[in-house]
């Protein structure tokens, strides 16, 4: 077969079925958790193309390319992450190129762009990361803008069979940037159907009383099909229907209206904002703007809402309070609350609202304050007790919650409740 | 060969090398993450037992029966996770039996513990349940403390060579209860060689530089042997030594003494330690208190802290200056600095570290303002550019970083080198 035969056979190959094969000794060792598994599954579910086999191997020539031509002997789409680096045990990259039958040749232009990257960051370039420019001849090279390592795209014929190869650097967030960007849309070029989902996100309701509630939906419908799925603190319903191409009719919206008609309240979003985002949003439509007063998450709540763009529109800041003398000196929280009713009550929730309200001069003001363990519980508090309340210039609502979970999860339920509050504070939903 | 014979090398065998099987279409599909891996590599890491691939295959017959067949053509343990439950996808169990060779046999000792397990927690097993009492002959059958689902130890032979098939339940907790119970007393018996692992952690230096300064230790050692690897903002260094048994003489410190002696000043722990867990510990054991003044990264530097169990003894809160406004109101940041230099400056985080130290009475204040993006940037202060102080007793000191990769990635370094600053101040290391 010609190159030009084989280059129009890539053109128009349907990619059905992929397979990820993780490189790193790091994985095998259980030194680190392979996530990009996970997130690059979920793409490819989402892209409609089936996964059969993860595999993990470590960083040993002869394994890694045993690997690979078990991969291609069955499958459409290879994705390896992880060892493309600049150190001895990188080896992915060359290993592929073998494998695939492609020599590595040197790319003067992304060389610059590693030392560019150094540069950068203020730093020079080593000798050893020449390594990285080196990629496949007749292969996209995929850019990295979130770190040093290039990825590929390496399209060719095995055994007649058109076959991808991708190589995606192994720091998750490389990992995911570079597929998105990079990967996701030539895929979309080689698919034969796909899959439209919608999610709604719910909070505020528990995974079996949703399913309670619209069991008879999931049981009637196949397409789109519904899928409830429970993660902390939050339902998520997935809508998903199979479409052959773009022109299919719309079957999901039908289905959605049912789903809000049983659900409208708890639902806080239809789409990908987290609800954070949702909050964010509702402020900034409003042209509002929120302060929080945190004790037992310490930040976590400011720390999530600091991680969206944008977001200095309608955030003043905070006050983590985590000593007692912090509530009274930072938030005017008076000391007869502090010495009555203690630090993890109703009258020191509002009054921490209130305060950091007062303090930032915001429109509403967020306070929480509890036991995230895993001491200072007891039997009239015990650990997971949590108060939170919204102070706007109408007074001050509050919730008391108990919370199961250790530590961590505590203080991740706590943040969530407290978004949840002020959104429906601001819906006039009710506590 | 006869029964007894086979017995017989199977109390002797050695296991050398291990591999993990995952069952669920779960983690194909990307529902779930694979980290029983994770979990289990380490297990066998520490019992010096090699593991050189890990899989997930999907809850089909024909796929899981190869599976099994590969890897006891090439592994003298095969431990698989998942697929034990009720349902007619579960089908670890019938396929590990298959392709062992042995029949499922019903154990009516088993099935009492399953209808005992429900019936403590108020529910009646169903009749599906009783599949879950379906196990392999000549096999060790492993108690589930957690769980309904028992697992199962198969010793055989495959082509004259000793092999074990272990099967574990998916659910994290029940698989590594599991393990540490039942199946970690056995192979003990079984194993040859021991690991001895420690890892050095270091911050303030990159991969390669790391690489370049001990390449020469890295090539001359076997035993114990050196990789580096790299996450955000940190290199590890892993030293391991093969040991035949616990009397073997240490070869890792005379090693670990040559690393510190060319890097120690970056290595921040020597175990298990994150950064912020070290700078508790190293206030703790000073008596002293923090505070924080957070911008860009608006309480993720608190909120690490404040996931630390026992970190109130240390820590007194902080406050997140979103706006100018906070900046001056709450930590006295003067005007004039704001107007001339901006809250992106030297000054600016010099002026919040000591603010926040003297508001809140602390021993140290910790700042952090700067430009996490994607907006916000200019030519003289581009995205990534942030400014970290710390204020003490003898005065403050400050350090600009520029920093590349997106917002939630400049959030984590610049949060991580605020520790690290702390840290180096704490023990007057410089900046």
């Amino acid at each position: 077969m010609t190159e030009k035969n084989e280059m129009d056979l890539l053109k128009t190959a349907q990619i059905d079925s992929a397979e990820i094969l993780a490189v790193g000794t790091e994985l095998l060792m259980g030194q680190i958790v392979n996530t990009n598994a996970a997130y690059l599954a979920q793409q490819l579910r989402e892209l409609g193309i089936s996964s059969y086999y993860q595999t993990v191997v470590g960083d040993n020539h002869a394994r890694v390319i045993q690997a690979i031509h078990t991969a291609l002997s069955r499958t459409d789409l290879l994705i390896m992450t992880g060892g493309l680096g600049p150190t001895a045990d990188d080896i992915s990259m060359a290993c592929a190129a073998e494998a695939c039958g492609r020599k590595l040749v040197f790319h003067p232009a992304e060389w610059d762009k590693i030392t560019a990257y150094f540069a950068r960051t203020g730093r020079k370039a080593a000798e050893i990361n020449r390594k990285q420019a080196m990629l496949p001849e007749d292969s996209l090279i995929l850019p990295n803008n979130n770190g040093t390592a290039p990825g590929a795209l390496i399209p060719l014929l095995w055994q007649q069979q058109p076959r991808f190869v991708v190589l995606l650097p192994g720091p998750p967030l490389e990992n995911h940037l570079m597929f998105q960007d990079y990967v996701r849309p030539v895929l979309l070029k080689h698919t034969r159907h796909q899959l439209r989902s919608v999610f709604l996100h719910l909070t505020g309701i528990g995974e079996s009383e949703v399913e309670t509630r619209i069991q008879d939906l999931i049981k009637q419908q196949s397409n789109p099909t519904i899928a409830p799925y429970c993660s902390e603190g939050e339902v998520t319903l997935r809508l998903t229907q199979l479409c052959t191409d773009d022109q299919d009719p719309d079957l999901i919206t039908p289905v959605k209206h049912e789903l809000y008609a049983r659900l409208g309240q708890y639902v806080y979003e239809e789409g990908e904002r987290r609800l954070p985002e949702v909050v964010k949003d509702l402020l900034a439509s409003k042209q509002l703007t929120v302060s929080f007063a945190e004790s037992c998450t310490a930040g976590l709540m400011s720390s999530q809402f600091g991680d969206l763009p944008g977001v200095s529109q309608v955030f003043l800041g905070s006050v983590v309070s985590y000593a007692d003398s912090a509530k009274e000196n930072l938030l005017q929280v008076p000391a007869f609350i502090l010495r009555q009713d203690g630090a993890v009550s109703q009258s020191c929730a509002q009054a921490m609202a209130v305060g950091c309200r007062d303090r930032f001069g915001s429109d509403y003001g967020v306070s929480i304050t509890g036991i995230a363990g895993p001491d200072g519980g007891s039997t009239e508090k015990p650990v997971g007790t949590v108060w939170i309340a919204v102070a706007d210039s109408q007074g001050v609502v509050s919730k008391l919650h108990r919370f199961q979970g250790n530590r961590a999860k505590i203080r991740r339920l706590a943040a969530l409740k407290a978004y949840d509050l002020l959104r429906r504070r601001m819906l006039n939903l009710g506590e």
